[in-house]
């Protein structure tokens, strides 16, 4: 078994409908959602029903295959129309992870190439190429998760942060697959869970997957991290990456950068693993970044419609990423292999090696 | 007025009893125990009723006030082994804030001096002391307050760690103190709350009692306070201590640490206000601080009994406090002024000063 259950998110070709895990709902219950329009799917992006940079990715693939599979149109020109206002929706859900843009921008350029060819073949292509998506993903983790092995040892803890799992990916994970990969090879691994405030995406979906993987872990505080890398007791710091600018500046989930302060305080390596799609070359550093703000009640509930644990009427603010500049990471790990500063010039190389390909 | 309704914690003459409000139970109810036993006291302090380590000196002062005041015997040398088993449980509760040791010893030494006098005056001395140490600690604050105001500009935007204010001490509170003297200087101010799991004590406190002083404020998650000081949106930190050791090392709240460092990358500075009775001069350096762990429930479920955020049977780590190296430390605001870098020779220097007075 590759993944925790089934893959995160999936096409059932008898709806047609996009299948995935509700993850607002785990680690409480384990269900599935059944989507059949890209409107819902849209919601469930915005809500966070799916979530993780990769999962993004592929759930906005999924949702333009839908629109197509189930626009009742007869002329590839009107589906085109329509595909166009279903990518703007899509694209509105939530502007940091590119995974989301990098998605749009693939199955739009099927739908423009195929178009020619009629709105049946069209279709086809279109879930052909969210499906294409979707499988690439997992064998993306795979490369990543063995590239990124070899940076843990026997015996190593390591800090976790926000969900890098099977959960946020298609399948297997980016950071978590790399620590999975790590313990299906034999050694003994120790994590330690950034709980991940506020959405808790660490103490439900990463200590839930552990549990499943059956490597051992405690859940910490985020601001918790900064203890244990102090007393010595933490070998390396693992994160993923909603959006990685062209200098390596990195955004990621809400916490990332005084995470990596405290490990670059302390001598600790900080890695990075994300596939080459989550890497923006068009944005130059991580100011350029547009960072989403959620919703405060995030903050003030535990969970939504939760429990309350501030005075009534308290006001939050909800950052849900922060910048984690790029002299504080150690390396990034890829699909297409280990980047190592400068970043500006790995990145480029690893490019410019792609696009030969 | 000078505290939230009434002082914190209160000796009631009637009982004899000791008057507390019950922290647990805030902001949802605001609740009073009433306890008769130095037994109670020591619990109410070891499950969090009471905490901040002016409050937990000042409790344990009366918990020893209690233990003589309900105590039968007719002997004062059976009153000083009773006293002496009662600091014993009294010590046991928590061992971080040094505050606890400063007011059991202080306490000590009365009833050691006034045994020749007799029982009944032995006990009146310990009441006294006892009411004396809380007396003096809202003195002490407000001195905390006057020296502390100046670093704070009219239009600052302040981060806040755990809860310092009128809860944490007897009355008008430490970092909060002077938060408070600013705004009743006029000064506009805005709090960013950081929220300080597990137990809440921001989210819970700190806005609740900034809601009562009319200081506008934000709740954040703890994470999120590198994202608005990376911004350039904070002008200073401001956080109390649980123990200041004779090199200016700091033992506070968990997660001290990583702000102190993200406050640092940024070049906001640091300011933490304790009396000088959390100053431990027998202790050379944080490292030597003892770090209480917590029951790993506290982060496993959202406050005591509350919901479950992680999977069952989970397991977590629980280090209520860290260490702030006085690095990381831009000043120290005490009652005898402020206490600046190198703090080995401005804390000896406050020593010396208030010794001779």
């Amino acid at each position: 078994m590759c993944g925790v259950i089934v893959r995160t998110i999936s096409w059932d070709t008898h709806g047609p409908a996009v299948r995935m895990i509700d993850q607002q709902r785990l680690p409480t219950a384990v269900e599935f959602l059944t989507l059949e329009t890209y409107e819902s799917v849209a919601t469930a992006i915005r809500e966070m029903s799916i979530r993780g940079a990769p999962a993004i990715g592929a759930a906005a693939g999924f949702g333009l295959a839908l629109a197509a599979a189930r626009s009742s149109t007869g002329s590839a020109q009107d589906l085109w129309q329509e595909l166009t206002t279903a990518a703007e929706v899509l694209r509105g859900t939530r502007p940091t992870a590119v995974n989301l843009l990098w998605a749009i921008n693939r199955m739009l350029k099927v739908a423009e190439a195929s178009m020619v060819s009629g709105i049946e073949t069209m279709r086809q292509a279109l879930v052909d190429e969210a499906q294409r998506i979707a499988d690439e993903d997992v064998e993306i983790n795979r490369r990543i998760g063995a590239y990124g092995a070899s940076f843990i040892k026997n015996g190593d803890t390591i800090i976790h942060h926000c969900n890098t799992g099977a959960l946020a990916t298609v399948d297997f994970g980016t950071a978590l697959g790399v620590i999975r990969t790590a313990h299906e090879d034999g050694k003994r691994i120790h994590v330690l869970v950034d709980e991940t405030r506020p959405r808790l995406q660490g103490a439900r979906l990463t200590a839930w997957e552990l549990d499943q993987y059956g490597i051992p872990h405690e859940i910490i505080t985020d601001n918790a991290a900064g203890y244990f890398l102090q007393r010595g007791e933490v070998a390396s710091i693992f994160v993923g990456a909603d959006r990685v600018a062209a200098n390596g500046d990195i955004a990621n989930k809400i916490g990332t950068y005084m995470l990596a302060l405290a490990a670059n305080d302390n001598d600790v390596p900080v890695y990075c693993a994300a596939p080459l799609s989550t890497i923006d070359r068009k944005t130059a550093s991580g100011e350029a970044i547009p960072i989403e703000e959620r919703d405060p009640s995030e903050v003030l509930d535990i969970q939504r419609g939760g429990m309350p644990i501030s005075p009534q009427g308290s006001k939050a603010r909800n950052p849900a990423f922060d910048i984690t500049p790029h002299r504080l990471v150690t390396a990034l790990i890829t699909e297409a292999g280990i980047l190592e500063p400068p970043f500006d010039q790995s990145i480029s190389h690893a490019f410019h090696h792609e696009d030969e390909e």
